[in-house]
């Protein structure tokens, strides 16, 4: 029986939910089993508001798919929607069976991170629950912060990492440009997993032997204690890398950012100057220590920059896409497209499916026990999980100077 | 008679000043005049110090001149030292000329922006003055803000013109990833010349039809008008890309960082929180119109980002290095290595020498005309003037993932 086929993005952007995209509608096409591959623009509400793109009658498909898979942001659109407890109110999901059996849609794969497969969990078990037949739900995992449950990477974090070791590898030669001594603290994505951090150490020491004081968001954050670390790092040498989380928190658990206090800090017009937890650090080492100091907030660059991604995360994140159709056709409702890395020396990886219970609204954390004693460094055990994950240049295609990204 | 050469960096790193580094040993090497090529760390301030460095003898040269061409900031280090006025201390300027005289250096070339000419200017002239012979002096442009006189663009300028179009693209693909109304604040450097913030416009119309307003600091930013546009975009669709210069000011020539009100903003532990332009409008945006708004600071990123080269910008870098050292050789003291652009339809430039007392300590502002009358974006002629500069990609070898540098 031929059944269609709907895929959806949700969350945050990242370099790579779109070449995921790509390998779903690749996987979809030559599929037999499947009739036409619907889009559903931002995410689920898209699915609610029947705001449905016909993807299968695009032109020229094989080229736009290869430059779909380069390019970054979420091509169909995202959404932050999360749908309510069926237990409690199932009338989004009564509507949503509805519109699937109106489209003779037999397969659902959505992307996203953290709260869309809990939307994956909620449907594929109120679909069990009601023994709805013929609607099979997938996720396609995707996250830059890498704190999925049920997979050893997270499609979109590779590239990310890749950003990020990049831009700090850049930063270290500003450092060396001047005879004078100088901190660059960079801050990076995760407020709630320190993973894209820990990337700045792949960096160091390939290039020069400028020490990197790294902080994670797993570990209580010492004023006192950083102050110590930098001066400890000037007095034998004259520059330092600080690689922070953005959500940094001390041993009471208060963020470091909010020691700005945005309530007292304002500008003329009487708004409240927001400000990141570098800031406060900047400030710290210039009161403390007085040497020359720079703030850099990587921000939404690291998760967009199509012009430079893992040649591996991009790989990895269309053949999860893939695997997803795959599993769909397999009626595999309910588990989430995913990737096992294989023991021994040579990295491999063999794609399958995680049950998605396991999965949903749970956040994947740094081990402790990789995270250095003195709390402000990785350990040669994440460097190994890291290092596999950024290997391989790729980058967009160009059109007169600019990036050409696919828009659909 | 056989002279040898040094060569030295000055002033803000870019992504070019070692392409032209890299031209001026090329060239220096393969001239028969010249003997021995010295390079002097930290600028000026190591030739005071005869800090210097024995560049003939690397072994490999031309692999690493190669790595060279595409190493950001300055491989020799930088300083930011003014020389004396000689008129009323010529200490300095003698000890220099002595220094040269020990070491046989008859061409000294130095790599930099405004500041540093006018240490070829007045180390050219005293060398006229004094009748000192043998000794060349020679100037090589660099700097990302464009703002040099006698020369058509700058080295630097492209690579960061085209690293600022690249991310804004991207940015721009953020952007329209929700369904809500959403402007993102891109701020670049440039406090006294907006040639960078122009570069927004080059990813204008590019991918989809978002519009962009961007904001000069040539023109005063008056922040009534500045709401009224956004509201105005937003009025007919849903997203907004707004650049800006970092040195942006209103009428009375007031920073619009400045009020942020540095001082009444402190953090916790007491220290001032400084903050751009962009928080500014960020602020405004938030408090008038109430949509969803992100403030980006380019920052370093824009002018170390050896990963995303222009080629056009690194080939004719490279080639002023080279043209740097034939001026030298044919005894041109006091001038500054030079392109100049042909008329006509294709892209040409020729290269050239400029005299140095009327490009040291000016600054080259974007013309008026370039800017729309409305001041909230550029014109065609500045396109047009734009565009050939960011063509054709280069980027940095990677070893295992990531850059790979070189240190000198």
């Amino acid at each position: 029986m031929i059944k269609n086929l709907l895929v959806a993005q949700s969350g945050g952007p990242t370099a790579a939910i779109n070449a995921t995209l790509s390998g779903i509608i690749e996987g979809a096409l030559s599929n037999p089993s499947i009739g036409t591959v619907y889009g559903a623009k931002y995410g689920i509400q898209g699915v609610l508001q029947e705001n449905f793109k016909d993807l299968s009658g695009i032109q020229d498909i094989k080229e736009l798919l290869e430059t779909l898979a380069v390019t970054p942001a979420a091509a169909l659109g995202s959404c932050r929607y999360k749908l309510k407890d069926p237990s409690i109110d199932s009338s989004e999901f009564q509507k949503i069976i509805e519109i699937f059996q109106k489209h003779n849609i037999g397969y659902f794969i959505y992307i996203g991170g953290n709260d869309s497969m809990d939307t994956v969990w909620k449907l594929s078990d109120y679909i069990k629950a009601n023994n709805i037949p013929d609607i099979v739900v997938v996720g396609a995992p995707k996250t830059i912060d890498n704190d999925l449950y049920g997979i050893d990477h997270c499609p979109g974090f590779g590239s990310a990492a890749k950003y990020i070791a990049t831009t700090v590898s850049e930063l270290e030669r500003e450092l060396e440009v001047y005879d004078t001594p100088y901190v660059i603290v960079v801050e990076m994505m995760g407020r709630n997993a320190g993973w894209l951090t820990a990337a700045a150490a792949l960096a160091e020491g390939a290039n020069s032997n400028v020490p990197y004081l790294i902080y994670l968001e797993e570990h209580p954050f010492d004023m006192n204690d950083f102050i110590s670390d930098v001066r400890g790092e000037l007095s034998v040498g004259k520059d330092v890398i600080v690689a922070i989380s953005e959500g940094i928190k001390d041993r009471s658990g208060k963020m470091i950012c909010d020691y700005a206090e945005r309530d007292q800090a304002k500008d003329a017009f009487g708004h409240t100057i927001a400000t990141g937890a570098g800031r406060v650090l900047e400030n710290a080492i210039r009161a403390n220590i007085g040497c020359k100091v720079r703030y850099i907030e990587l921000n939404l660059l690291q998760r967009c920059a199509g012009h430079l991604l893992s040649e591996t995360d991009i790989t990895e994140s269309r053949e999860l896409g893939r695997n997803a159709v795959k599993l769909a056709v397999e009626c595999r409702n309910g588990v989430m497209s995913t990737l096992t890395r294989l023991p021994g020396d040579e990295y491999k990886v063999v794609y399958g499916a995680a049950d998605i219970s396991g999965i949903a609204d749970r956040e994947k954390k740094v081990p402790e026990e990789w995270i250095t004693s003195e709390g402000n460094g990785v350990t040669e055990d994440m460097i190994n999980y890291l290092k596999p994950l950024i290997q391989g240049e790729l980058s967009c295609k160009y059109e007169n100077g600019i990036p050409k990204y696919i828009v659909l």
